[in-house]
């Protein structure tokens, strides 16, 4: 029969008050990670058993800013599975993140009692620190990396250089980025190898050719490409942060009796379902999506001494529209 | 100042033991939802405040089978909606609900002190009825009708007769329906509708042309569409479970030469994206996904008494493909 827990017995081991290790036994909010560790760590060490343990499975907390982009879909599907093979259970909250929510979005956290965060929004230094005092955290596909925390990700600078240079290599000389909002690090990581891969084609760099989009939808990216194509000088290819925004590129060259891709090529970005039904289809980025999700999981597991960082490698898929 | 709270006066009022006061209070699982109510109801006629509660936010537990229909993410936003209009708190399950992982999702429930379930699958009675001692439930899209619960929906039977009349007034007189799996609801009563259309036109009824797929995926759709398109004698028109199945129809239209709406009249189902998207667009049905989930959150709030069953209209959304 396993012994009754003792808070005084625990508490001589991880150097602490009884009140402490009571408060980490309830699953009380005002203790922080390093003490609690240290409680479980001497629980485990006079080997008692939780009488609550052996019904309570891990529960995983996954953020994100906006169910809507198919693009999750898989990443979750990743988390999940991962979850799985550990017994842990994941519950997802969608939510943009802001100052105005951030404090419900804490004591979400906090009365949830969830073993780790999984975020997929770039969260700022105070958010991120008050976090790390309540639960793991991973930062998975969008990171802050001022915070010394494990991210895992892809390597943005690299695909878009790449997927410039391929447009390039068709023989197009006016490229055009029709990108997410700049507030995303992909964005601004995938406009820098944009400009580089330009730079070094000895290629112009237009400025208004730089352009941004406030939020990746469909019916957003149609008026700027409109714009882009209605131009006397318009662009010959389009590197787009997103399928969707390839989408109406692709549909707005109809309008404009332009050919994919003798007069106009493009490259979309994440693989989706989206760049297989469009006509022609569209050559895109794959991402490592069930992959970012799974090694996201996998990282909670690791102490938070250690902060790996993980940028995976993404594929160019080739289609018909370049 | 607020009163302080005493079990003794608490339990007096609610006709209850002050032990199951205690239970309530301290949002321990072994107190049926009547009993929880009477106590509730007590504290607040005896003028207490609770002490939790200024901070406490009622949390909404969403159960999802599948993310990756984008077809959840308006309903999502209307729940989204309707949870901040009453200072809810959402978080997302993503599991497809079996028996093999039910008990789990019964202790998550209870773990998490969840204040209402708003579920996307139909739910077997033994779960609801175990789900009902724990929580609120209200049922958003799919619906078990043999238990009396709440639930809000489409009316899929006159939807699916509608669009099947506009393809037979378009001029088509071999139709044909490209269903999701029989499991569903939703599937079984598109199938009476499109039936009935068609006894009610007096046009033949192929049993051939009665599909359902097991999977609502593109590539899953590809297959069967292909061997529908290539037998001699092929449906000219489709009635299609979601626009995913449509987009299927219309891209292998192009690879046997068939013209859309010509030769081929295809409906879709959701208004998605992907519908906008097509070329040629796709006609579709569009159901009120937003105003779904807002209503499931707001029939949480009435009482277990009255079950409210509400079947929401559909629109049909005519663009190139009849």
């Amino acid at each position: 029969m396993p012994k009754k827990l003792n808070a005084y017995d625990i508490a001589k081991v991880a150097h602490v008050s009884p009140a402490t290790v009571s408060r980490v036994l309830n699953h009380k909010n005002n203790v922080n990670l390093v003490t609690a560790q240290k409680v479980e760590e001497a629980v485990a060490q006079l080997g008692f058993e939780r009488e609550k343990d052996k019904y309570a499975t891990k529960i995983i907390m996954v953020n994100i800013p906006n169910i809507s982009n198919i693009f999750y879909a898989n990443i979750i599907e990743g988390i999940n599975a991962a979850a799985n093979a550990n017994n842990y259970q994941v519950i997802i909250n969608q939510t943009q993140l802001s100052d105005d929510n951030i404090q419900n979005f804490l004591e979400l956290v906090k009365n949830l009692h969830v073993y780790g965060l999984v975020t997929l929004t770039a969260l700022p230094n105070y958010v991120l620190n008050k976090l790390l005092n309540i639960i793991r955290v991973v930062q998975c596909n969008e990171f802050n990396p001022d915070v010394d925390l494990p991210y895992v990700s892809i390597d943005d600078y690299a695909a878009a250089k790449n997927a410039t240079n391929q447009l390039i290599k068709s023989g197009k000389k006016n490229l055009c980025i029709i990108n997410g909002p700049k507030s995303f690090r992909y964005s601004r990581e995938r406009e820098r190898g944009f400009i580089d891969a330009l730079k070094e084609n000895d290629l112009p760099i237009n400025p208004d050719w730089l352009t941004s989009i406030p939020a990746v939808k469909y019916e957003i990216a149609l008026p700027i490409v409109s714009q882009l194509l209605s131009s006397q000088k318009h662009p010959d290819a389009f590197f787009c942060a997103s399928d969707t925004i390839g989408a109406a590129v692709i549909n707005s060259t109809h309008k404009y009796h332009l050919r994919i891709p003798e007069d106009i090529a493009v490259v979309g970005f994440d693989n989706t379902v989206i760049s297989q039904i469009l006509t022609p289809s569209l050559t895109t980025v794959s991402q490592p999506q069930f992959q970012i999700g799974y090694s996201a999981v996998e990282m909670l597991k690791t102490s938070h001494q250690e902060s790996p960082h993980l940028l995976l490698d993404t594929e160019f898929v080739v289609r018909e529209s370049i």
